[in-house]
């Protein structure tokens, strides 16, 4: 390949690039040419490609390549050509803006300069040619700093610090208010704090200026805050690799009052409602409106200032969504009445916003179901499932600020980043709480739940990151007074200091003191006709996890194709059972037992009927008591304390007052009723307080019997079921009872029982023979025989091996994935996570924990190998997910991959699940 | 097939059966077709197969197939022809025998039925033809009693009781003392006992003898006995299947001084000496020697009371050697002169006995160096390294008894098998002391450490059963009297109760009153020849797991081929080094820390000097430190104990005199030099006691910060390597010191690090930065860089699935089955041995212990998954076991089936492990 067509492929001017390719021209790029290239009213300007961003990082060097410097100096001669304007020209010079522009879309990552190609003699033929001096001097000023700072290295704060000490002299507050000859004051000193810095005279030549510039935004690619971005993101070289440069004609909405600057989306982006959204600043630069230094005024009152414009405007968002068949954020400029569009790209749009405009822009053909479908992460609707604010909590607002986040959080006033971070990172909640954020304060984001600002607008950079990030943001709260110093904010006579808890509402823009309570989001009707959609075109069927009616009722009210985990131990946890659990448990003998189990099985029946009431028509999978039972005991350190306590009453107790910390002791105890009553007078005699002795000790000598060294590996699930049959045959007939009862009222149900903790099949006869002889009992006393599948959890790694094996009893195989992760990393997971995963997360030694994200390549790995061996035994086995991951969009795809037929996860996520199972069908390829 | 051939293929003559069709003819009647058939002079007869037998237990009847009886009666035809005699016939009666035998040797379980054809009418004919009516009456009344036993199912105790009235009544002791008259009487008594509980006479008609002893040989397969040795050898089906009934012509030691019976070994069982071994009687029936009834003469005795017999004796001994390349167990019969063979078996020997008669008879050219080796069972190897009695215990024997199966072992006395089966199953050392053993006492030698006898000989029932279970046996020890009612024995005036604790040793006779000390077995010249045998044979390399220079020494002397696994956590346990890990545990600062981390270094430094130099040559794989750290610390329960104990103290101290333990528990905390001088002294200050408590304090904080819930899925292993990366750089260190140590004094040493716990690649290659660095140090300061092997431990599922992803850092796998077992079952080793799996056993849901018998259809499988993702990236990686299992023969041919190139088991097992890698190569097919 020639020196020339290698250069050729390293810049193109907007008319020749193809729009299409991202990774080239980068995001900016690329779409600088599409937007060019169908008609819309760019100003000119060509691309230098992330392929010499590359190349230039590759090779050691101090400046950029001849040859790139030869192809982008050629193409400035033709942009003269194009404008009819010169590069330093001292009549009509020609100002370009150099921005960046990677294939993923980074907000406020890389660096921009604007107004390049300004000098002393440019200035004065700008000055000359429009005739307005101030606007002249604003605009060096403003070249003169962000050059200094991005090209130069120039401290920020050495110009802000120049700025006020004018404003000061001059006694003005708003920058508006400072005229030609202040302006010209501080080009003066801005210059002089260059020359000082660098040691140098800022650079005159604009060519040295545009090479400097190019050369600072390749650079940026590799800085600090790009390179955390993409960490923190995950963005890796496949998905974007170097950074492209936008060379592009300046145009100025600052050119007096028939010009402006403003941004747009093509949709509301926090309702998704259809109407032009955005917010302009008339005679101004973009950067005004994005760093939120002024208010600026909503698109709506265009419509009355400006309504031609407004018009226009309203053609290109229709050109714009017609075209990307997607809601576009855009920037525009308007000078002297003519409307430039900069940029657009794809607008960032809470959950409820997509949602809307997915299930619209489908019925307007805009999008097809599947890409409104596959639009929306579902892991995003996380959001509109969400607490919001209890309207009748009735808290007072402290201050009240723009809606840029949706959703209501509380946490800890924190007042900057690192600190942030920091408190974050040691599990505190915090909230973020700055006057305006900007790019650097990003690890603070991530840290935070919810941001706080006291300045900017609903496009601010606080508010487009937060909703980028689903986290609740209210921002422009311009009765917050910020003093990151003393480390407070004050509204009015309050004070809120670091470390104060506060609560905000960015849906309504509300801030409070103190945690204010929350109450569960709804569906939105368009949330259900996407779900709607989404379930037909998935393949796996989510159900839910579900241990009360209530809970079942909640599920299928969020869709949940039925109960794929009922937890039995829940139902025995509850504070009016414990008590005969615990006799159960301390039983002497088979008759105080069977007692105990008698009254159980009359409570287990109860619930069975209700969840089997409550899912009549879709089935119903009860698992068998899971945990080992010392789980029900009290701690052995507790019994210890409080005999000890009672033995003190007693040597002392003789019908007197006692404390109440010991009568509440003593209540807690299932005392007989003329005992409770003795108790409830508060007078005690030495008897009732042997008693409770007696029994405390029953239950420490039993909990020191049942003290296992490793209680996840230990004496549980059906290992108990083997060896204490009695409690498994109460809970299968309590099963097939409530069936039986179903059935006589004519319900259509489908009961299932699952057996936690298998190894090998030989567990699974044992435990069928006790559903075959119930039920045949059951039938025999009732005349009804209940038809329940019988099947296994796999969660521990041997099942998994031994599963064509298993298959021959169970009819339907569920991954427990939680024990399975366990059991397969050998990581107990309240330990791993105490002691050392975070260390294996930071050093990068595990990239992910596993208890989260689904470890496909070891725990899959089983899971296949089981799906494998249990459909070559029985070819029609059902098989699910129960555990934790069922519920998480990554590890969907994989079970929907692996030929699951199911996912069963909390109720709460089972909107995410059904688009998560539909969007693993859809990609499939 | 025709009736008639379908009964031709049931009964078989000796000339014409398939001496090697064990499984038709059982083994005994295979084995009498086969003496038959190769010249030896064996009494005529015929044997009913196993498909007669099974035929008639499929079949629901009340007798015989009429077929069979037919094909039965014809060959007494032909009996009746061969011998000259007929069958109930008066003059000259034909008697016969009828045994069981089926296709493996189950000695003892099944009936016989000797002198079977006698009745009133043929028992004159006898007395006539001998002249000898003691005889008769003899024989007559021994057939009574078995025949009344077992086909009439009349207690045997009832015979012995009447006949133990007339030697009342007689002032008779010995049986021999009994004259014709005598038991003339006793036949008449038998007779009516037989009539008195079974209502009817007994049977005259010889053929209905015959008919319902052949019947009650088939019905004893299934007898409780039986079924339940079955059981226990776990024989099943395909290996056994019926029994056979050996019908043959009786012959008789019992007709005078010409006469004897009497049992040979070809060699001694007990040294495998050689030389002709046994035991005779003369004028006796085969019963009498077995029941040890009569204390029989050895057969040297022989050479001078009858040569001729005894060198008619050698002859048969050299062929049956050459004819069955085996030591043979044999049963003969001299009948007036006439020596007739009656049986021979395999020999049941001592493992000392079969490796010494393998050597000798490779030697002799009797069998390969292949038969030779596989002749004896890698596990019977046990027997030869069990302990043997101290010499300088200098304890006094209380008795003597016979040495009948060698070995020394100390246990609860307990005087019958019912009660030592329930001692024994509730895990307590048992002997069990019988005056004579039967076969229903086979429950209590499974359960038994050792069996003690007061009667019998060394062919007696007690000593061929313990021989064969290869537990210690003591017989005959005649000075000990058994008293089962009472439940004890007396020694003279020594009682021993039940429950007391009595030693025997199996190899000298003696019995000893408490327990007496023991030595480890040494190794015997032949059984390093076979071993070295083994060596050549097999594959698998044997390795050792030693964790010191003494460990490696006798690993060394057993033929280790280096040392697979050494733990170095225990060479932190040792007493001396146990402070300074814990001063490194509960460092406040790094300097505190590395100080207690470099006394460490010098320490561990030596011990793997020591290590290398002793295996010079040879592998050394050390393991990184595995278990979680606080297993180094104190039990909670006692630190807050002690710090209780030194608080009260703290209260009243001022330089008083303190009590010995508290100054115990002063003396174990390292405080300084005067410190401790003063605490010699017996006085203590109170700031001392603060000192200490303080100390206490810190180390129970540090308990409680340590505390994990599953600890065996916790916070060690690698996952302690990177978290705290200290202790893994010490051990290392210590290890390059150490081989660069070696080098410089010109020793060839192979180091190899292996790292626990692993279950992704990442852990690897971190630790293996460790490696190069230190590595690397090590040699900056040496000029020598060590040479050391990296491999990791397989003991987490998740290492097994991405062994591909492992082999790519690794050098080398070793299989930690323990951990491995843990984890794949989901079974905590010491909760499930005490809590469940006994009921699992019980219950027949598992069949074995996975944690003694490695499962190879679960964890198997996923060692075979990481052979082959290992070798895929590394086709030369080293592979190997160091689990318990490493050192157990059938786990040990697993090991060898799936490709692994060692094993590593504990010093003690290497000899075992080495026959078995033999076993595992030479059985390949």
């Amino acid at each position: 390949m020639s020196d020339s067509s290698k250069t050729k492929q390293q810049v193109f001017a907007f008319e020749e690039g193809d729009g299409k390719n991202k990774k080239l021209l980068g995001g900016k790029g690329a779409n600088l040419c599409e937007m060019t290239q169908i008609g819309l009213n760019v100003p000119p300007g060509f691309v230098i490609s992330t392929e010499a961003c590359l190349n230039y990082l590759a090779t050691p060097h101090n400046g950029l390549p001849r040859e790139l410097l030869d192809a982008i100096h050629a193409e400035m001669k033709v942009l003269e050509t194009k404008t009819g304007k010169r590069f330093g020209d001292a009549k009509k010079p020609l100002l370009v803006s150099v921005r960046s522009g990677s294939a993923m879309s980074m907000p406020g990552m890389m660096d921009t300069i604007l107004n390049l190609g300004l000098n002393e003699q440019t200035l004065a033929g700008e000055i000359a040619q429009t005739g307005d001096a101030r606007f002249g001097y604003d605009t060096y000023r403003r070249f003169i700093q962000l050059f200094g700072k991005i090209a130069l290295g120039v401290p920020d704060e050495l110009f802000d610090k120049e700025m006020n000490l004018v404003k000061q002299n001059r006694g003005i507050k708003e920058d508006l208010a400072l005229n030609a000859d202040d302006l010209k004051e501080i080009c003066a000193h801005f210059l002089r704090v260059v020359q000082e810095q660098t040691g140098k005279p800022f650079p005159t030549d604009p060519y040295e200026q545009l090479d400097l510039s190019v050369k600072a935004v390749f650079d940026s690619w590799m800085g600090k805050r790009a390179v955390d971005y993409r960490r923190e993101f995950r963005i890796t070289p496949d998905m974007a690799n170097g950074t492209a440069v936008n060379i592009c004609t300046m145009v100025f909405g600052n050119r007096g009052n028939d010009s402006a600057t403003g941004v747009g989306f093509t949709r509301n982006p926090a309702t998704g409602e259809n109407h032009l959204y955005g917010e302009y600043l008339v005679n101004a630069q973009g950067e005004d409106v994005v760093a939120g230094i002024r208010t600026p005024k909503p698109l709506d009152y265009m419509a009355k200032e400006m309504p031609d414009l407004f018009r226009q405007l309203q053609e290109l968002r229709a050109k714009l969504e017609a075209h990307y068949h997607e809601v576009q954020d855009f920037e525009f400029t308007i000078e002297r009445g003519t409307l430039y569009c900069l940029q657009t790209r794809n607008g960032k749009m809470n959950t409820t916003a997509m949602v809307r405009s997915s299930v619209e822009m489908e019925k307007e053909g805009l999008v097809t179901r599947k890409q409104a479908l596959l639009r929306i992460a579902p892991e995003s609707l996380a959001q509109m499932l969400f607490p919001r604010l209890d309207p009748n909590a009735g808290a007072t607002p402290l201050a009240k600020g723009l809606p840029a986040s949706p959703g209501a959080t509380s946490g800890h006033a924190i007042f900057d980043a690192d600190r942030a971070e920091e408190q974050g990172k040691a599990g505190k909640p915090v909230i973020l709480v700055r006057e305006e954020t900007k790019p650097e304060d990003i690890h603070g984001f991530f840290a935070s739940r919810g941001i706080l600002t006291s300045r900017g607008g609903k496009t601010s950079h606080a508010a487009v990151v937060a909703r980028g990030m689903g986290k609740p943001c209210v921002a422009g709260a311009e009765g917050i007074e910020v003093n990151v110093t003393l480390r407070q904010a004050t509204i009015g006579e309050t004070v809120i200091n670091e470390g104060d808890i506060i609560t905000i509402d960015g849906t309504t823009g509300m801030v409070y003191l103190g945690v204010v309570a929350t109450l569960e989001a709804e569906i939105t009707p368009e949330l259900n006709v996407l779900l709607g959609w989404a379930d037909q075109e998935a393949r796996l069927a989510v159900m839910a996890n579900a241990d009360t009616p209530d809970d079942a009722r909640r599920a299928l009210h969020l869709g949940a194709k039925g109960i794929g985990l009922c937890r039995t131990e829940r139902m025995f946890n509850a504070s009016d059972r414990l008590p005969i659990v615990l006799e159960m448990i301390i039983a002497e003998d088979r008759v105080q037992r069977q007692q105990a189990l008698d009254r159980l099985l009359l409570i287990q029946r109860s619930d069975f009927k209700g969840l089997l009431k409550t899912m009549a028509g879709l089935p119903v999978t009860i698992r068998l008591l899971d945990p080992p039972i010392h789980e029900f005991l009290p701690a052995e350190q507790q019994l210890i304390r409080e005999i000890a306590e009672l033995q003190h009453l007693y040597k002392t107790a003789s019908g007197m007052q006692i404390l109440s910390s010991t009568l509440e002791l003593l209540q807690g105890e299932e005392l007989n009723s003329s005992n409770a009553a003795q108790i409830r007078t508060s007078t005690i005699d030495a008897h009732i307080v042997e008693l409770a002795i007696g029994k405390k000790q029953a239950i420490l000598k039993k909990v020191r019997a049942l003290h296992e060294v490793n209680p996840m590996l230990g004496h549980r699930g059906v290992r108990l079921g083997i060896t204490f049959p009695e409690i498994y045959i109460m809970q299968i007939r309590a099963l097939a009872e409530a069936t039986v009862e179903c059935v006589k009222e004519g319900l259509d149900v489908h009961p299932e029982i699952m057996v936690p903790q298998v190894c090998t099949s030989a567990e699974l006869r044992y435990v069928k023979n006790y559903v075959e002889q119930t039920i045949a009992d059951v039938e025999k006393s009732t005349g009804i025989r209940a038809k329940i599948k019988f099947g296994t959890m796999m969660e521990v790694v041997r099942a998994c091996v031994r599963a064509d094996s298993l298959a021959t009893e169970a009819e339907f195989f569920s991954f427990g994935t939680n024990d399975l992760t366990q059991a397969t990393f050998s990581f107990s997971r309240e330990d791993a996570e105490n002691k050392f995963l975070p260390a294996y997360n930071e050093k990068d030694v595990l990239h992910d924990n596993p208890f989260e994200v689904l470890d496909t390549q070891g725990v899959g790995r089983l899971m296949k190998l089981a799906i494998e061996g249990g459909r070559a035994s029985r070819p029609n086995l059902k098989i699910g997910i129960c555990g934790e991951h069922g519920g998480h969009p990554a590890s969907i795809r994989f079970c929907h991959q692996i030929g699951l037929n199911y996912v069963s996860c909390s109720a709460p996520r089972v909107p995410i699940a059904r688009l998560a199972a539909a969007h693993a069908k859809l990609s499939e390829g």
